[in-house]
C-alpha cells in the first residue's frame, strides 16, 4: 500500500487518475490552508461533492478500516486535512467537531504564527502557547494527527513532548540533507521519533536542494535517517502540486499576508526533479529505495506502511 | 418517555433540574437561530463543553440508541436543532456536516424569509425555492428532521411534498385554536399527517391564547386533533424560554433584523398559564390528556413516542 503523507492538489477527476498512475493508494490532501472555520466547512463541503461525483475512483476515508476498503475497491482513498490551525482559532472545540465532519491531520500553524504557536518562518518562536497546549490534547481527543511540517522548532518540539499521541511532519526532510527553515534539525526528528512519531521526506524542489538533486542522493538521505532513527519512523510527503495554474502559489504560500520583504512577491511553481516529476513517479522512488539498500519490508514501511501505523494509532 | 419537541431555553445545571423535574426525558434543544456557519459550529461546541462539564444530568444524543440509553442512564437527552437555516446557507453539502457534528433538526426558515423559502410572518409566500428544493433533499439524505414550525404556509406545503421523510412542526398549534401567523391551518396540518409527519403542539402563551387558556380547553384542542388526524401525529412542543434574562426576546424573535413597524421593540416574556408554568408542568398536562379522554397508549405517544417514531424514520 502507498501511502501519500501530503498533496496539495488542485484536484480533478485528472488527476485523481495521475496519482493512481503512481501505485498511490491513499493521500493525505489538504483540504484547508488559510480558511477559517465556514471556509473550512465549505471546502469539506466541496471535497464530498467532488468525491460523490467522482465515486467509481475516489473517496474520502475516516478510519484505517476506510482506508482499507478503498485499497480493496480499487479507488484512491483521500484522507482529509488543514495545513493550518485558522478554521479552528482559538476554540478548542473545533478539534471534535472538524474530526466529526472528517478531518483527519491538523497542522498547528502554517507559514505565520498564530494563537498556538510560531512558523518555521518566525524570527522568534516562543514555543507552544496555553491555547496550543489545550489544542494539542482536544486533537488528541479527537483522534486527529497532529502536524509540525510548518511549525518552528521550539514550537515543534513543545508539541511532540505535550502531545499524548505520537506526531507526524507529514512533509519536510532533515536539515541536514537540504538546509531551509522548513526542514528538521536532527533533535527535533529525534524527538518526534522517540515518542513514535513519523516523518514524511518532501520532494518539494525547494527542500531538496532543487531540481538537479539525484534520486541517489535523495534515497540515500532516506537511508541515512532509516539507519539513524529506525526506519519504522520514515514516511514519504510528496508536497506534490499537481494541477494548479501558475500564480497561485503567492497565495498559497501566504494567503491575504504579504511577505514584508517582497510583497507583491508572484512566484513560479519551481521545476520538479525528472525522477520524481509528481505522484505519478512514486514507482521511480520505490526503484530508488532498493538501489539504496532497503529490503522490501523497509520499503514497504516508507511507502505507506508508517502512515498506516501511526493511523491506527491516532484516529 | 416524555420527549418535548422544542424548547429554547438559557441552559445551565439548574435548568436541566428544572426540566427534568416535570419528567422529560429527551428536548429537541434550539443550538442555533440566526447564527452563520460558524456561529452555529462554536454553539455546538458550547453545547458540547456544557454537557461534558454536566455529564451526570445530561447528554447530547444523535441516534435512537443513544435515546434509549440516556433514559437508561436517568440523565437529560438534548436533541440538538436549529430554528433557522442561516448557518447551512445556500450549499446543501452543509445538511451533511451539520448532521455530522450532531444536527439532528433544521427548520428551514425562522421569522424572516431566506433562500430556502418564506416564513409564516411574509406577506408573500412564493413557495419553496430551487434552492429549498436541493435543501430538503440533501437533509433528507443526512437523516435530519425538516421543521416547519416558523415557515410559510405555502413554504411549507411544498416542504411536505417535497420531503422524502415525514417532516414536523416541532412547535406550533392548529390555527383553528388561536388564530397566528404562527399556528397552521387545516391543509397544512392534514398534509403534514398525510405524510407521516407530527405536529408539536405548544405552549406558548401567544399561540394558545394567552395565559388565561384552560388546561381543559387546551387538552380538549389536542384530543379534537388527535381524533382527526390521528393521535399518531400530535405531540408537544413547548416552546419553552427558561432561564432567559429579560429583553431578550427581541433578539430571540429579531436577530440583527428589525420589524419595520416597531424597530426599536423590547417585548417582554408574555405570561405562561398556571397550569403549564413550563417543562417542571410536563406531569400537569398529562394529567390534562388523561382528564380529556386519551387512554394511556394515546397519552405516551402525544407525550413522546409520537416524537420517538418519527426520529427512528428520520435520524
Amino acid at each position: 500500500m502507498i501511502i501519500d503523507g501530503l498533496e496539495i492538489n488542485d484536484w480533478s477527476r485528472a488527476v485523481v487518475e495521475q496519482v493512481r498512475s503512481g501505485g498511490v493508494d491513499i493521500v493525505h490532501a489538504t483540504c484547508g490552508v488559510w480558511e477559517d472555520t465556514a471556509g473550512a466547512m465549505t471546502r469539506i463541503g466541496s471535497w464530498r461533492h467532488f468525491a460523490r461525483a467522482n465515486a467509481d475512483v475516489v473517496r474520502i476515508v475516516r478510519t484505517v478500516d476506510d482506508i482499507h476498503r478503498a485499497v480493496d475497491d480499487d479507488v484512491l482513498g483521500i484522507v482529509l486535512g488543514f495545513q493550518n490551525s485558522s478554521m479552528l482559532g482559538d476554540d478548542p472545540e473545533m478539534a471534535g467537531i472538524f474530526a466529526d465532519v472528517g478531518v483527519r491531520v491538523v497542522q498547528l500553524t502554517y507559514n505565520i504564527a498564530n494563537h498556538l504557536g510560531s512558523s518555521c518562518w518566525e524570527p522568534h518562536d516562543g514555543g507552544l502557547t496555553r491555547a496550543g497546549h489545550r489544542m494539542v490534547a482536544a486533537l488528541n481527543d479527537a483522534g486527529v494527527v497532529i502536524d509540525i511540517s510548518h511549525v518552528g522548532n521550539r514550537t515543534g518540539l513543545d508539541a511532540i513532548s505535550a502531545s499524548a499521541r505520537p506526531i507526524a511532519v507529514t512533509h519536510g526532510n532533515p536539515a541536514s540533507f537540504c538546509a531551509s527553515p522548513r526542514n528538521k534539525p536532527d533533535d527535533v526528528i529525534d524527538a518526534l521519533a522517540a515518542r513514535g512519531g513519523v516523518i514524511g521526506c518532501t520532494l518539494y524542489p525547494l527542500f531538496i536542494g532543487g531540481a538537479d538533486v539525484t534520486r541517489v542522493a535523495y534515497c540515500r538521505m532516506l537511508a541515512d535517517l532509516a539507519e539513524r532513527i529506525g526506519v519504522e519512523h520514515v514516511a514519504i510527503g510528496s508536497d506534490a502540486v499537481v494541477g494548479w495554474p501558475e500564480g497561485v502559489l503567492g497565495w498559497m504560500r501566504n494567503g491575504r499576508w504579504d511577505r514584508p520583504e517582497n510583497p507583491d512577491e508572484v512566484p513560479p511553481f519551481p521545476p520538479w526533479p525528472s525522477w520524481f516529476r509528481g505522484p505519478e513517479d512514486f514507482g521511480s522512488l520505490a526503484a530508488g529505495l532498493d538501489e539504496a539498500g532497503f529490503d522490501a519490508a523497509g520499503r514497504d514501511a516508507v511507502l505507506g506502511g508508517n502512515w498506516l501505523r501511526l493511523f491506527e494509532q491516532v484516529f
